[in-house]
């Protein structure tokens, strides 16, 4: 509304199995200009695919924890013995250039995010049932049978987390949950609270009419 | 999401000039089926081209305090010695049956309807600019100067309580406004608030799934 409004910090979550990162992907070719995806740094290995700056910044044990000394990280967990986090400066950029950052990140990140930033949008993507879930675990055909079922598992345990999000997105057609997410981003410009100095601006000018000027 | 979501009680007001009224009008003639608007009961005299249960229902002093007295309204207010008020029955009935009704009513109204009702949806129009408001005011040729600089007047003081609602439309071009305001109507239906049921479900069927049924 006013040009110079900063960007919305977004929080991105799923569970495993949810399709989120496609939306992500699809989202962001679609509407490059309106986003700015963060890179997450981890200690984890890469799996088959991966790039370094691309999925992630791959990090050695060492270099993280340096990271988290130097205080460059939005926040971090240790998930799984692996450190996740969010690199600082990237974010701080992006928003104040005004643009959109979204973060994709576990909901245990998210929850650390509102609470130091309390106008994050966080929005959670679900399939439509949860049979629908276990079939796209087992179908992608990747993983044994345990892990598929250690997997919901994990989405048991994120489903308990879910009210603390603000948007629910049920990712049952690809399309339709891509403008959504958009459209759901996009108005969240025109809250009241995004707008006070538009607000201040017109009270000011009303002000002035109304005392005859 | 779910089918049978409740309907959104909404609260629609802004600026008179800033052609909330207009608004209304071409979003309940492109989307019909989605809204209900609530029509208001006044004891206010019909303006000319007004009809009875169209822009009011138009009440004697004695009718209006009878609805009071037989608790007929959610709410209602005294304003320049007229009664306005919100008939209760249309409303309930209408949200039961999973439509968003709109009501287009004055900000002290909009106060007393979200503290009764915490999830209804506030949102205010406004023109770009104060200049546009008074531009409006003086077009419409209707009104001597002195009434258009008492709603200036009046403008300035409602823009006082706009901190209080939830989103800000900013009425540059109607067919963009009316747009958005469907868009984030629709998108309120995504809220995770407004989706426990689908939730509870999810939750429950992860909780069987995990469990190894």
């Amino acid at each position: 509304m006013d040009q110079k409004q900063r960007g919305i910090l977004i929080v991105f979550s799923g569970f495993s199995g949810s399709g989120k990162g496609t939306v992500m992907k699809e989202l962001m070719n679609r509407y490059e200009e309106y986003y700015a995806l963060s890179i997450s740094a981890t200690t984890r290995q890469p799996r088959d695919g991966e790039a370094d700056g691309r999925e992630y910044f791959f990090k050695t044990r060492k270099e993280f924890e340096k990271m988290i000394e130097k205080n460059e990280l939005i926040e971090y967990a240790l998930y799984v013995e692996n450190y996740y986090g969010t690199p600082k400066a990237y974010v701080e950029e992006q928003l104040e250039a005004g643009k959109d950052v979204i973060l994709e990140i576990e909901i245990q990140g998210a929850l650390k995010i509102k609470e130091l930033f309390p106008d994050t949008l966080l929005m959670f993507v679900t399939p439509p049932d949860a049979a629908t879930l276990k079939e796209r675990l087992i179908g992608r055909g990747t993983e044994p049978i345990d892990v598929v079922n250690a997997r919901l598992s994990r989405a048991f345990e994120e489903s308990l987390g879910v009210e603390a999000y603000d948007y629910l997105i049920v990712n049952d057609a690809l399309d339709v949950c891509v403008e959504e997410v958009h459209s759901i981003i996009r108005n969240e410009h025109q809250k009241v609270s995004r707008n006070q100095e538009f607000i201040n601006r017109i009270k000011e000018e009303l002000k002035g009419f109304s005392k005859g000027e």
